[in-house]
């Protein structure tokens, strides 16, 4: 058994990184951050460091610990700020010291984005493995959004720190604190921030996080990739890998977005066409896509995921890439059974983000037209 | 020379917290926050623990560390949160613990206001002394506006906690870092926070922080008491034993003051009796009197001591106690040597806190009328 593995040690290439950039931009809903910049940092570190290796939940000893790797903040700061990796390296080790135990490996809070691949890079250069799995399945923009605090985990200790050379270590009282506190941080940091939390045991991690997580973004990468080398329909690819399902088709008509409190908020309305002809959708987002409505009925909310694409390439576009005329798809991705629970939809619902509806599973009736899924063309 | 300091020993009693508090409103300069909760908070701490012992900056041996303990925040907020001065010590321990050293004392940021008698509790409750000296012989309201700054002695590690349960340590590059980040931090913990910072060896804090502070505080509040009693005329004794200038005497007959990211700012106007009709004295505030100036003169600057002080009693009123009617006597203080150099002015004078003019030192020319001092009648 041991030796099956062993034989299937699987190393992340710098193709890979691409392909799970893409992936993660899929899986952030419109949010994340800019997979680029984690891109860059993940593909330098294995270009001076070399592969590291992805291993599964199952191959963490129950007394070894995992630690989370992950930036805060406005993601459009991070371009200008944080090219190197050098930070995410230093709080990773910093969080280490600080608690006197050694990661066995670093995980991803989020698949979803630019804290997708930042735990690569550190992977590669502490030369320990990164885990397939991930908090999440989609992006968040909150601490205590994720499947962990479902389960009681503490995001503390956390150790926060920015480029400059200034750290803070958080010990709260729970996590909704971790996230107040933190986010005032990296904010008076200058809006994007470095962290390490989320320590757990192999027992807990393997409870509490969602298996397969960074393969199945790279599969998705890799999916559209393929199927645009190979000019096959990529959105009818992306649905397939995804189990998506398309739930409209237009041209952007109207959009309001402003920046508020580091959050990028607002809406976005999308005049419909060919069989959405004469409807029109309402999307809302912060940071991430959370609501699609058309005038008559709830087509997907949080946590399910709702990806916009543009029509002609089927690739993701993020909530600051919307414009004007731009004629796009919106897919709806189904979240993971465990954000499906009532405590889940309490977390990441749409309450949580100040919405008075109720949450609405995808593909649950007749209004998100499951059928979509596999009929959908371009 | 030993036996005649233990001959000494000064025991800070309840009636001694009472005159401390008084004297630090005095040098609170208006700002500080309310010394009545810190009061409480010592004189619980004597009741139950006993009282704590004064020592003088000789007393520390260079080889061991002084520390000290003192609130972050809307001074206003504390009233209503802090109380029991559990959270004080926690913080204290905690980095105690953290730094791995034991505190051979405790030590003031700043005598004048709420942050002159918190130390006294934190001694109390852990059985160590009290520095007689202060970062300040005022108040500051902000964490690099103090001696050790010009000493380059570094704030952090800085632990910050709130009466929740929350905690944080920061390690900055600098103390304007510290500044902002633990700004925010207690901004977010609701307004107020305890911190501990600022450690030093015996070496550095004998040249550091300004000598008999605390002492010269309850001398000045004792002076008022007694005066008092005796009837005897308050304002000059207040006068004399701080050496201060009485600057003006009037009504308040305007008042500007609103709550800005924590910090009380306005500025008020006083119109001339007595000696000073026919005058008026516009005087600007942020937590602490900033100027006081006529029409055709400055009177005093920070880093100097500007006092506002009750008609009738002679008693100090803080910026948050100012009241349109009210009949007032504004005095002023030179504050401490250190202050006044170079580098003390650069660091807190008129310019830090967004005025454009120079700073006046108190006393050094007719304008400040530097024979007031004594004369003065009430």
């Amino acid at each position: 058994m041991k030796k099956m593995r062993r034989k299937a040690k699987q190393l992340i290439s710098v193709q890979d990184v691409e392909d799970i950039a893409v992936g993660g931009a899929v899986l952030g809903t419109g949010g994340g951050g800019d997979p680029y910049v984690g891109k860059l940092m993940a593909q330098r570190a294995i270009e001076e460091f070399g592969s590291p290796e992805m291993i599964a939940l199952r191959d963490v000893p129950d007394d070894k610990y995992v630690m989370l790797s992950a930036g805060i903040g406005a993601p459009t700061v991070l371009i200008e700020k944080i090219l190197r990796g050098d930070e995410a390296v230093t709080v990773f080790k910093a969080l280490e010291k600080h608690l006197g135990k050694k990661a066995f490996a670093v995980m991803s809070a989020e698949v979803g984005g630019v804290n997708g691949t930042i735990p690569i890079a550190v992977a590669a250069r502490l030369k320990i493995p990164v885990l397939d799995a991930d908090c999440m399945g989609r992006a968040f923009p909150e601490v205590q959004l994720v499947i962990p605090h479902l389960y009681g985990v503490p995001a503390t200790p956390l150790i926060i720190a920015d480029e400059k050379g200034n750290s803070v270590v958080l010990n709260t009282i729970n996590n909704e604190w971790t996230e107040a506190i933190a986010r005032a941080v990296s904010s008076k940091m200058g809006g994007m921030a470095m962290m390490a939390l989320y320590t757990m045991d192999g027992k807990t991690v393997k409870r509490a996080t969602l298996p397969g997580m960074l393969s199945f973004t790279r599969r998705i990468g890799q999916t559209l990739r393929l199927a645009r080398k190979e000019k096959r329909d990529v959105l009818s690819q992306l649905l397939k890998v995804t189990k998506g399902i398309r739930l409209f088709k237009g041209k952007i008509v109207d959009l309001d977005r402003r920046t508020d409190k580091g959050h990028v908020k607002g809406e976005v309305t999308i005049q419909g066409s060919d069989d959405f002809g004469g409807q029109t959708l309402n999307m809302k987002f912060q940071n991430e896509n959370l609501i699609a409505r058309t005038a008559d009925r709830v087509l997907a909310t949080v946590p399910d995921l709702i990806t916009v694409l543009d029509q002609d390439t089927a690739y993701p576009i993020t909530t600051e890439g919307l414009k004007y005329g731009l004629r796009v798809t919106v897919i709806g991705i189904r979240c993971h059974a465990k954000w499906r629970t009532k405590a889940g939809i309490a977390l990441a619902g749409p309450h949580h983000f100040g919405y008075d509806i109720p949450y609405h599973p995808l593909g649950s009736n007749g209004s998100a037209r499951r059928g979509h899924g596999s009929s959908a063309r371009n």
